[in-house]
């Protein structure tokens, strides 16, 4: 096969690019990084991603690929090797209910209500992650990972729980994935950490602390009681 | 092959059951129809979508499939005929990438904040559905179809914006999709209208009118000056 050109458009600290990035490492595909900075984009993230101006963008042979989810099936089907979904369609399409769900139900709130909300608002929001993690929970039984023995496309999509979120439960000071009511999703977090392709690729935690207590911050300037 | 139980929960009105419909429809599968009340949700029903407990559920086999874009990658995969997705991986995920974009970008926001919502709340929503239509214009030229000579799963996905759209256009009194502006997505709507598999499928126009207004009036109940 000839040389490929496969390029990941990445930040530091988004989770998103981390799933691309842990795809191609899973595979064994080499690739490159590039860097970006949102507050100031690179002409090539306005180009290869124009509608969402966001990462992870994938180029790959000069076709850029965006939206992290997106891509993970393109490279499940470019790439055959470590196959990320299973090969029955039942089975495919449950992995990519859960994968939907959590950005839908649990990420989104977790980042946008949870993180940058206060008093009621952000009460409620952590009620109903409780409510949705709890189908997670559920989802693990009898199995080591959400792919079963080996990780797969939901495992990926979800694992910034086992590192993204405990940053933010620091940071607002209320534990929601605690052993005795998620046993096996904390067991899941601690297998998936120690994966060596995992471990590996975690940002900084001081850093990542600091950045999402100045979202925090900037999100309830406004509001927060002197 | 022995014969199949296929069965898809529906409500009369909603857009996305109608998605599963299509599919089935285009791949001459026989399916039998469940339809919901989503005001008295059957047993059957909560059983069988217990996360969201919504519409459309596939049942294929007593194997229950949730969510409308995941159903048509099941429906894909399992029933070859008429294929929904083009082969090319770049291609599926362009594929994937808009349907994704119509609901993220256009759909929620449509029958959010621009149905439900009221002065700037309202303005900003349909300046932003505006801006995000002009993308599927502009995805549009050269093609008749946004899955290019025949209908896909992007013109699936985006089936509700060549009759449900103009039903919320019409309750707002606002029209978006002007001809002027979207002369592409106007003759996609029209032509996408014209296949017979969609044309016989489309809930009965007035009652679908009363059920949006009556929404938009609850909606705006308590805000609305007397």
């Amino acid at each position: 096969m000839a040389e490929e050109e496969v390029k990941v458009f990445r930040t530091w600290s988004s989770p998103f690019p981390l799933r691309v990035i842990w795809a191609l490492k899973l595979k064994g595909v080499e690739f490159d990084t590039v860097y970006e900075d949102l507050s100031n984009k690179s002409p090539l993230l306005l180009q290869y991603n124009p509608v969402h101006k966001k990462v992870p963008v994938l180029l790959h042979n000069g076709k850029p690929i965006c939206e992290s989810l997106v891509i993970l099936e393109y490279v499940d089907e470019r790439w055959k090797q470590f196959p990320l979904l299973p090969q029955d369609p039942h089975e495919r399409a449950k992995a990519r209910f859960w994968a939907k769900f959590g950005d839908d139900k649990v990420l989104q709130t977790m980042r946008m209500d949870v993180l940058l909300k206060q008093g009621k608002e952000q009460e409620e929001a952590i009620v109903s992650t409780i409510e949705n993690l709890k189908y997670l929970e559920e989802e693990l039984k009898g199995k080591k990972f959400f792919g079963g023995e080996t990780i797969g496309l939901v495992d990926i999509a979800l694992g910034w729980l086992a590192y993204h979120f405990n940053v933010v439960e620091e940071i607002i000071g209320v534990k929601l994935i605690e052993q005795q009511k998620f046993p096996l999703l904390v067991a899941w977090m601690q297998e998936f950490s120690n994966i060596p392709t995992i471990q590996d690729s975690w940002p900084p935690r001081d850093k990542l602390f600091d950045r999402y207590a100045s979202f925090r911050k900037a999100a309830l300037g406004e509001h927060t009681p002197k």
